[in-house]
């Protein structure tokens, strides 16, 4: 998505391997590029019935939102890290590594909102090693629905991430898929 | 707010004094409900130039990200609870006290991202015991900027949060103020 793309290049910054986009999409957000995403979502999963969005706290739920607007405004789920007094029921649940912290965490939704009728959509911003997607993917096959596929703003082209999502059968739509930075240079790349 | 009044009737349970409605708002979002929101605290604060929309994570950002389209695309920054490799460069920081968990945390915002010439907007989904909505109006204070006002979906009028934004000059807007539960039922009030 060359709007994306554009806008890493102006304002991204590199830290080493990590790509900092705070100003327009993890920290400070910008709407108007946040509904764009949305609406390049729903044009690459067009004919695809969407009934449910879900995506993980915190940076995942601007692009949700916004994105579920172009899907007849589906109700989005954002599953927690954390223990919340807003889960209850019974709860569906996988573990997730994260690599940066090498952490375990646990990301949860209530077995309420996803039932084997629904057919869902998972959103988050960026893809890197793909814990954090197969988790929520996880998450779906406990709840009997389906995994229409996952939609990410950037994907890490030279970590196995998308390798692993797409190894599991899983559509996947990447707005911007970056390259190993060489020489503190941003580089984008096709997968 | 009547639709949102309604929704809490139709699907908000108590737990003692706590109300849930994860089911439309902080967990399951329903947008159409939190576009219609965005709207209704564009309509009371409009008259009133807004430059940036600030929240805080988790349960804020749909509200602050469909609201935001109401006020003109502004961006929309939400406050980090924990450290983030996403937050760097001088930071605005606030203590927060939760008296939920009884604990204190600290909500942290990328002073490069407030200036003297914002005028902000905080938005969050629930108004108890203020002390969130004070640490962010506590950041915008820090970073030089003016602050609109807050807007809540949902205040818990028995409780002192409502008193201690207003009592700081601050003008306040609640879609929804709930009294102490009685008997189990929801009642609504005016403040």
């Amino acid at each position: 998505m060359e709007l994306l793309k554009a806008r890493i290049r102006e304002e991204g910054r590199l830290e080493g391997d990590v790509l900092k986009v705070d100003s327009f999409l993890n920290h400070q957000m910008d709407v108007e590029l946040l509904d764009a995403m949305g609406a390049e979502f729903a044009r690459r999963f067009a004919g695809s019935p969407v009934t449910k969005i879900l995506t993980v706290e915190a940076s995942g739920i601007g692009i949700a939102v916004a994105a579920a607007r172009h899907f007849g405004n589906v109700p989005v789920i954002f599953a927690k890290k954390t223990r919340s007094k807003n889960l209850d029921g019974r709860l569906l649940a996988a573990k997730v590594h994260s690599f940066t912290k090498d952490t375990d965490y646990t990301v949860q939704v209530a077995a309420r909102y996803l039932s084997p009728a629904d057919s869902v959509l998972i959103l988050d911003d960026f893809l890197a090693r793909g814990q954090a997607l197969l988790g929520l993917l996880d998450i779906v096959r406990q709840a009997g629905a389906r995994a229409v596929g996952c939609g990410v703003a950037i994907e890490k082209g030279f970590q196995d991430g998308g390798r692993l999502v797409r190894a599991a059968g899983v559509r996947l739509e990447s707005l911007a898929v970056i390259a190993a930075p060489e020489k503190g240079q941003i580089r984008f790349m096709d997968v």
